[in-house]
């Protein structure tokens, strides 16, 4: 990221030492509870040198996770055109980045989010705060649904993509990504706006409220 | 599975040697393509101890796997009562094992499936064979679609674990049972009794003909 970026490389042992302290950090304390300046002191260097070699507490997440994606850069796209055909939109434009090249560091990425519970919670924190958070504040959807929703799509595109890509499982694996997008569209679309009243109402009545605040929560 | 089967438990090393014989060889030559008579040699025992320690070949793979189920006993009753209402049953019957003690095996299955490509092609395995072409056959599918079928329902079905027991993202993670049965089990259902005429036109366009085959064939 921070060569594409325009940024200086910098030292690469300092480099390294500041994205292990943010792996450390926000898997320990999450994205919102994780500092800067609590990551650099970890690390031994300048909050300063922090922002100059990776810029933003997002970007420095992007680049502890080694993410094939800017999910900031690619949302907006998605977004555009609001709930109508999101479905298809997001499985068309989850596709494309995986079966590209950067499809291979998406792979290492999931395999380190079911490796252990330390990936675990990096890989969970990473979701809902650069993904779901802003997808479902750009779907403006209710929200006493949305969380549930958005686990939802996480739980049908997490499958397909281990299916896909780390399984491969057969015909998905080889199956034409216009095979996908028609099988799993409507799925996505139906967890987006289709009626989960019911659903909800039972989630409701065992009170998950903070999980709701926590996907819904501002950014910083 | 040997203690509960009343078979004796024999030497830990031969026991040992034998299912890790049995995991390289399900592995590289498939399930359909491994036998006993080539993993008793591997393992350095007559092809009469394999059997007399495991059973059968289903039984060994489940060994080897450490399956935290025996598929071939639970499938029965899922399929009792055809494809209506499957897709609920299947969610249900799903549950009730993740949620059980033996939960904590499943996601050591499903880790060691993730983690590698040699892992990855023993569970595939695991799933084809044991899993998909029976629930396939029961179901009594059009052979042409069960096989897309069958990995869209694995896709979600694997994506629903991940989220749930190993990312545990909320509220999926704390979510009663029953709001997972309402809202995945009509997934599962379109996928198994849906209409994908468009889908399985345009993969049949592709020629995977040959992972067709794979998926519906004998289990012998």
């Amino acid at each position: 990221m921070a060569r594409r970026s325009g940024r200086r490389p910098g030292n690469p042992d300092t480099r390294e030492a500041i994205l292990a302290a943010a792996r450390d950090a926000f898997a320990e304390k999450g994205f919102d509870g994780a500092s800067i300046r609590a990551i650099a002191g970890a690390a031994g260097v300048d909050p300063a040198l922090v922002h100059h070699y990776f810029g933003t507490k997002d970007q420095l997440f992007l680049a502890a996770m080694n993410s094939p994606i800017d999910p900031g850069a690619i949302l907006p796209g998605l977004l555009t055109g609001g709930r109508d055909g999101f479905g298809e939109r997001l499985v068309r434009t989850f596709l494309t980045v995986w079966d590209s090249p950067a499809g291979g560091t998406a792979v290492a990425l999931v395999r380190s989010g079911v490796s252990s519970d330390w990936g675990a919670r990096l890989l969970r924190e990473f979701l809902v705060t650069q993904i779901l958070r802003r997808a479902l504040a750009g779907l403006d959807l209710d929200p006493a649904e949305a969380p549930l929703r958005g686990s939802l799509v996480a739980s049908q595109m997490a499958g397909m993509a281990i299916m896909r890509y780390i399984i491969k499982l057969e015909p998905l694996a080889s199956a034409p990504a216009e095979v996908v997008v028609a099988t799993l569209g409507p799925t996505i679309q139906r967890y987006v706006t289709g009626d989960l009243t019911d659903a909800v109402r039972l989630l409701g009545a065992t009170g998950t409220g903070p999980a709701t605040d926590r996907a819904t929560g501002p950014t910083d």
